[in-house]
């Protein structure tokens, strides 16, 4: 039922049409998260960060272009758009889509994350600073780097900062302390939030990674020394999902 | 800073050009972890939010006592004391600790929480409202209120509303739409966090709870519901972990 | 909003107070959910099979007679309640509820279960069988009887025909081929479910127990088993949860 | 021993060339499930369905070709085929097995299933309702689909109603509503059937798919969140096992 | 049906009161595992070691005490009687059951057994040899020990020979080479059979026990590792299931 | 040391050379074990069966024909040789290998074994029968069929004989009983083994096998049941390991 | 049989009683482990260290003393007694045991660990240090350093230095460079000996603890971090094993 | 050091009692993190072993290529080169890099590790013995070897002395009995390392490889089994992780 049909009833009990109880009724039997005005619009959120978002694994490279042509079309505003795990092929076909803002679509293979920014508008209040262990976590890292910034955030990022060489992490204390949001990517032992959380004052995300072998069992390692973290300013996202924590951070960045 | 810029500040000094408090003052801002005047304060989190906290498990009624009759000695300013993983005992002990304070402990013995309210002032921008599915949660989810209160939020709560009766929650959007930081306590299949998140555009932080049988494995079922939340807005903290949701909200609740 | 209040904007249409204009702007302000004559009553399914249902683990014995007390005076018809793992103290406190029904309540020390019987009236359509396969798993299969009892079904059991003598269970194949819905009880291996999902052509709800020791792992090995049976009309409920296969048979009894 | 086996010993007894003892004798040592009336047919099940089933997987083309030319030949009446986890290299030998029938056969590349239909009848009293969460689930709901399909039932879909975006559901509260049985296919949390399940009053079959990735450990969290549902009408099935709720769907449906 | 229906059914025939056709029509629809000749003795290959078995967990004494009872008055020969996890107050009431027997039986406080030795005639064949490799791993060997004895077979038994003191033994290397069946009861890191096998050429059967701590998970790394056993004469039995390895091996004695 | 150097050793002491202190310094510095006469000789479990065995995997063509070269080069007594987990191009080389025996090797694709009949001598006393329950449990149950053979045993298989149509398996109860040792392959709820177990009174081998999807885990769910079998005569070897079970097959058989 | 029945034979041969042939049949047969002089002796490690230790758990408090009082008596050399897992009645007999030594017995209530300290003399030829991350993880660090004291080493600790505070381990540099051998002692997400690793040049056993709930997993968490520690120099041992970590340190501190 | 001490320093500076440089050496030895002259080297622990080593995986030949040219180039002393995981394409190209010492590098298939050794000083004070189970474990075990040469250290090893044939291990006794580390490098069960660390008084480092199949679960079976190892002298490192245990066998070594 839509805001015309409610109209039509809300008319015919003022023609005398209907009754109040008649209508009350026909009411009854409808729908109400349809009425329109009232539906939710769980897009809402990533919108409101200034992007649309394509998750390209499992779709054809036709199905990802298909939708990105209908993303430009939209006149709802100019929304940067992001589509993650996407591969050489995908980018090939989103190029080629009409228009000149998809030429200007930028591929980052080593994350599989392909952007076309529509808009330098921010919405973050602070910097969203993008921390990282090893070279291997580099890709789920600059995953959330691009969500971030997609979405509307300043980001900054300090790689290669794994806890076996403190001092490498603590000669960017300043960095540390200028950030509103830290994003905190690690494999391995998982270890890198718990002292970052422990130098900061604000919120930690951090984001397990699946890099390592035998004990790590794909990032479980990570996980649990993250959900297990001594600091009490982490919270955890699933393993290698930089998407989701540039997410989560855009979401507190603009509180 | 590195040799070459410490000799020069050592040569100034020798040649009267800087007096040994100028070059004080110089190296003030340089990264040295031990000075004593950089010391990093690792409590500095928490009692931003004017609150000290004890973590009651494990220690025995006198040392939490000890511990209570420090802090409350202590001149650094009235901050609320939060007692965690405590019981009748404890509470009996830290009641008898000498002044007027001590006697106005409060025991809450579902969540096993005793606090000692010393200030009012708040410290979090908005209100923290806290949510759980089940009865059976409600001790993780008081330990979360109260946590998170004693760092200086207002908090509400809202009882009760688990995914099974999925109107119960929708009744009551508006304070889900109002709160600035959203805490959502589940045990069983966790799914409260992803319709919630869905609901809302602030992030949500989701507590697993260890309550359940049989396949819910100690709250291992409602984590992993969790880090897979289709909701882009849902962030982690361990099982049955009320306490560290409860600071990750107001760490982000201060921002 | 109530129906009440619903009404009111209604009849002020009619009088021509609001224009239909105005009275959709106050409609959308609306929980539609809580309109009452909408809302979502998320005990009906377990009503209509005419019980109500208390889970006793973790309240108190007087919080289960409050409820009980509550139950016993709603006007809404005779249902039957069922209280699941309670204890001795519970029935004790419940048998004193005023009234005669209360002191016909009776207590079933294997499953922990509480019966008060109300009303005979049947909504089953044929009858529920519950089978088990060794002597601990009778608790369990006991709970889902119960269940399956007092929510109106007419129900037979047949323990102790384990798949290491599996003459046992042909002895009785004529009872496996009276029932409509097929309850099967199973720890240790877990594979009477497949035996007898292969021999009748009827629902089988699989219920894994948590008895056995060792490699049993508290009944994953059993849930794994029944997950994995191979009879295509087998299907799994939680470790221990006689109480759901007796929701879900009687669900399946009812169509 | 067979049928006539028997009868040769009872025309003995009659014939007086055997005492009763003596034939008792000989009947003690046979095979009692053999005797071909008493055998008990394990296909039934499945058959009474209107269909006869092919496993694809593992199976050469050539194989999988001689068993449907067997199924075509047989003269037990017209059932349904429904050959499941195959590939385009299956489909194109089965087409070019003799006879129209085979030519008429479909490929649903998606779940990987072909079926021959070779009769409309339906066996089934309702409709059975197949709802998916997001956009990756749908190969194995559609393997449910085309499942209960061909078993003779009415099959209506709903995909991508996931919970993170709970208003999708809610539009389709009537075709919930009406449904006699509902699969409920969900990968990464599997929070959709508690929340399915609490909207209606029909058993409720969950599907855990291994879509997802990190801590969703290959569809372990969906089947978890399934297991510990707070829906009372919920039953669970095998990862990725569209097929496994489909018969049991159907197996309902024709009670 | 027993012996005696199927006997007036014979009868009927051999008196020309029933034809053959219509006595077959009523043998169709009896159940044919209820002959009586034809039951399946599923304790058979327990009684052929000249034992009958009581598993004491989770019965009263009076319920065990009831179970000698019968078992001391049947007729059927004198086989001796074992009870397994029970307890002091089983045994007290067990050995006041009438008769001399009971008044003979043993407890084994270690592993929980009581027998009463009724017959001293051997079933196997040859030596079974009880090996073990750490002092707390005694109570699994000792129900390994007496349940092999109590089915009738020569025991011996070698203890505390783990293999971090591989010379321990090799000390034993005759003993081994004398056995016919080796029973290898070991907990933590399960290594004991691999090398037991690898110095005899007779089946071991290896028994992992919950004994150890951390890693040991209760049991399931001495269980993996004799999985993995690099012996290819090794077969496992579950956790901390001495009888379990007791009847096979004396199923292979007997052999 | 060899049998030669220990002789000189004593004919030094004979011959007055050497005082019996001397020798006693030298023998002490000796490696017993290499004695000659004492060595251990770790294949002489499976020699004894009449075969000598290659672990296929993870070597290549010219590897495996090297050693197979060297068998049949060996002096000691015709051996069968028995290639496990091998391919085509194995094949292939082991087949161009000198002399008319290997040009007689015989290659199973399903199992991937490869054997060279030498000698038809039979070392088992008894039969050994191999039961498996689905299609894809084949090439497990024919690499145990293969090993236990080349080993020497009379080998008969019954394949296809799940539980889920427990006739199939009532059909051929004969066979059953005339084995001397079961060899039960099973993968999905693994189930088999303790239906087999219940009806023979044999030693019964369980192999799990890694068929199956989801939650089977990769042969876990069947391993798991297996451990839990309520059959007293079961034991288990690792997932798909039947070369593992016709070895201790046979080992049982040569008793 | 010992050097003496060895060197009886050679005295035959030398006297011409026994040919070399005949002594050679007759050491065929021999245990050669058995000699004396080959005897393995597993304790030797531990007894290079000072000290003879009983593992408490399990055993009664007479047992222990039985022990105890054993090793007084012998006159190998005045070692350190270390009983591990002990509790205080264990201390109460161990005490009475008759001579001055036991009653100089110490018990430490934290770490259930009883000492008998009779020699000073050192075997480690450097410093010991003991590090632990949270006073939850003090009884197994305690466990550590009586165990490497009572083995001969000296041993320094510092407790309470976990990652979230990196500035108390920071503190302690000099410490840590000072150390010959690190145990690093850790619960929840074990990331401290990955830091100590990435300070120090000297070899690091991490033990990961027990301590801590939900997602820690009786330590599971921490241990896992710790073997996928980033630092190249750290090992690791049992989850609480203190014991195990003291006897490993003081191994390399002795070399 | 603090304020104060500092504040001296800077006084005594300015009165001339102390020159820039006596001043740099006092600070030279205070823990200040970042002064340049102190920095923390995280490579020193290696490099003392007179080794610089690059993780191929992951990374292209190019960028290995350009790593080792810039390692050549450094003037810091001549160290040996290791490169891990690395394939014969990164081989091809390390091979071209300027220089004669790159034309001198190997390449090691099994273990894909290349060297270039470029110093034979040796670092280590005694051999490291690497001890294998199986043929399939050489690939760990030379990894091992590799790390260990490069690091400064002699180096023997022992393959394919696995404990099911324990007597090939008892042959080398004396070999085990001369090193000062031994590494053990097992599959499967992982019982090696107890038997090694039972038979000498020097750190046995343990080494689960991911060999195996089933039940081993790449590599757990074996991990537990050596974290469970009832030898007290065992600490163990990652599955597969050869290089890390032949660097922690160097840094014992160096001690």
């Amino acid at each position: 039922m839509n805001k015309g049909e409610l109209m039509k009833v809300l008319e015919a009990v003022r023609a005398g049409k209907a009754s109040p109880a008649e209508a009350m009724e026909r009411l009854k039997h409808m729908p109400f998260e349809d009425l329109g005005f009232a539906k939710v619009d769980h897009h809402r959120a990533l919108r409101q960060g200034f992007a649309e978002v394509v998750f390209g694994k499992g779709k054809t490279p036709g199905q990802v272009a298909e939708i990105v042509r209908a993303m430009l079309r939209a006149r709802e505003g100019r929304h940067n758009i992001l589509i993650t795990r996407a591969d050489k092929k995908i980018y090939a076909v989103v190029k080629r889509v009409n228009g000149k803002e998809a030429r200007g679509a930028k591929f980052y293979p080593l994350s599989g994350v392909i952007t076309i920014e529509r808009t330098r508008e921010t919405a973050g209040k602070g910097t969203i600073l993008v921390v990282s262990a090893g070279t291997s976590d580099i890709p789920v890292a600059e995953e959330a780097v691009l969500t971030a910034r997609m979405l509307g955030n300043p980001v900054e990022h300090l790689y290669d900062v794994g806890v076996a060489g403190i001092h490498r992490l603590l000669d960017h204390r300043m960095e540390l302390g200028e950030a509103r949001v830290i994003i905190c990517v690690a494999g391995m032992e998982g270890a890198l939030p718990s002292v970052v959380g422990g130098l900061v004052g604000v919120p930690v995300i951090a984001v397990p990674t699946s890099t390592g072998y035998g004990a790590s069992f794909g990032g479980v390692a990570a996980l649990l020394g993250m959900l297990n973290s001594c600091a009490s300013n982490v919270t955890v996202v699933n393993i290698d999902n930089g998407f989701g924590a540039g997410c989560v951070a855009s979401c507190i960045n603009r509180i």
